[in-house]
């Protein structure tokens, strides 16, 4: 063994919780819950070639396995506390393992996250992480209380990673011949898609006012779909609504649209909550950094349907991302 | 897509608790940990031909995946509770998972363990298994707690696992000229290697008596070094007093003690207690089923030793088995 993965691994697990009775070093990590609380648990596993592009910096992979993981506390409106990691790796490569440390824990330590347990093995190079985090039962954000009248919004913009992906596709060629600004729109989309904010703080901010929330990482369409099938619901979405990053359509004018209903990996919060509190959700998660933009209402019918700001029906090209789409 | 994943798998998920609010479906499980209680959490992922053989039969993969989890648990003196699933496949294989869950199944039922969680992706055959158990936090069993003096027990026999791997690398033409007697062993072995019995029973009576566990997943000698490097010790070892079974003697007799030394992937438990309950546990361990065998004794100076009933030292030709040995 060239190095010692674990202990590198506990060395560079130091944010010190209360509530960590023993991390890494035995057979399972031992914490201790906050009393009237819920935990919230999730797990989600990184593929290289298929969650991340082939050459993606150890740390944009350290960072975005927590991100992907800490979106689905925050589409919960759950409080992080701590994870474990489980790395699979072609090789005990020290380089590798002290580059996705620095993006995991540059994520972790301002949600104040531990790294309390996982596993190493040699494989091919995997990641699955699991996180933990607390919320009053009561205050959840479920999937399943949307209700016919209630408005849909969204964090933040949407397309950028799927197009920050599609600007890795292109030929290197062709990012030479771009212009200083598009050149700054591809960094910018690009690093959507490496790194990837978790809307942890707005997720929290929703206990008091959303009825669903569910976290962007198929594509809107599709995930906003899920939300409706839990809710029993439908939902009636303005395409002009969608909140688009000027880098997307510096980039993409003429697909932006697509890239924002249909691409997968933007880990924003799509929710509904009712008509009243839009103005309010909007003036605060602007305050919050984040932004938040309605989008649409929830309609008794089933099924996602599209149209524009003049009330026109419109269709969409494809129903979001899906990793066993044949 | 073929058929939905994560839908197959919520439809088997039937194990029932109060304590999962929300499992499978929304973007994280919602648990209520018990009042007064420390959650025990590990994770362990199994990768094809590292950790089960090429060919290994979807059920014996679910069983043994959810087995090596448990083993953590019951290392830790925890009940099981809860469990996540990430399960990546070449291709969303409806056969495939249908056999996986029903051993997965088979030894979360008994254990009332609910499958709460996980995800599915498309990549080379892993699965990642979380598993969460409670426990006292004064009671938990540590690596850390052996003290000079104390007698060192494991249970159940050693190096079946490892002689069953052995068993599968050997031709078929081999396993055709076997005697009958010979053929149940091999059996057996396999059956050790593939169907592991998480110690999950013992370990919660161990709660009352034992000073440190940990089980055996990477051989006798390297996990008991483990143990005793949490507990800043040494240890003594009888090769004499090592548990072996009918079946690996029968087949390996001339390097069994070898097998139970190195061997991985066993999942019995290595216990340390005051020599005074030595008794009591040999004998109530053997009422469970599962027996206990007095083996050695934990020493100041640190490393661990061998010797034999007469006394003299011996040495081990291995030290353990280690994913990323080089």
């Amino acid at each position: 063994m060239e190095f010692d993965l674990i202990e590198a691994i506990r060395a560079r697990s130091a944010t010190r919780r209360e509530d960590v009775l023993l991390g890494i070093g035995d057979d399972a990590a031992l914490l201790r819950p906050p009393p009237g609380h819920a935990l919230a648990v999730a797990v989600d596993t990184l593929l290289e070639g298929v969650h991340f592009p082939l050459g993606t910096a150890p740390a944009d992979i350290g960072w975005k396995a927590l991100a992907v993981n800490l979106s689905d506390l925050a589409a919960m409106g759950a409080t992080p506390a701590w994870a474990l990691l489980s790395l699979s790796l072609p090789r005990a490569d020290r380089r590798f393992v002290e580059g996705f440390l620095d993006g995991f824990m540059a994520l972790a330590e301002p949600h104040r996250l531990a790294l309390v347990g996982g596993d190493t093995t040699r494989g091919t190079l995997a990641v699955s992480v699991t996180v933990h985090g607390f919320v009053h039962e009561e205050q959840a954000l479920r999937r399943s209380g949307a209700k016919p009248g209630d408005a849909i919004f969204v964090t933040g913009t949407l397309g950028d990673a799927a197009a920050g992906l599609a600007c890795l596709d292109r030929q290197r060629d062709d990012a030479d011949r771009l212009l200083t600004s598009a050149v700054d729109s591809r960094k910018a989309l690009i690093e959507r898609l490496n790194r990837p904010s978790p809307r942890v703080a707005a997720g929290q901010w929703l206990r008091e006012v959303a009825s669903a929330c569910i976290d962007v990482s198929d594509g809107l369409l599709a995930d906003l779909g899920h939300l409706c099938k839990a809710s029993g619901v439908g939902a009636s979405l303005d395409v002009d609504a969608l909140p688009l990053s000027s880098a997307l359509l510096t980039l993409f004018a003429d697909n932006a649209r697509d890239f924002a209903l249909t691409g997968g990996d933007d880990y924003e919060l799509c929710f509904t909550a009712a008509p009243e509190h839009a103005a309010r959700i909007v003036a605060d998660l602007a305050r919050q950094g984040c932004g938040a933009a309605r989008i649409g209402r929830i309609v008794a019918e089933e099924g996602v349907a599209l149209h524009d700001a003049d009330g026109r029906r419109v269709t969409a090209s494809a129903s979001g991302w899906d990793h066993f789409r044949t």
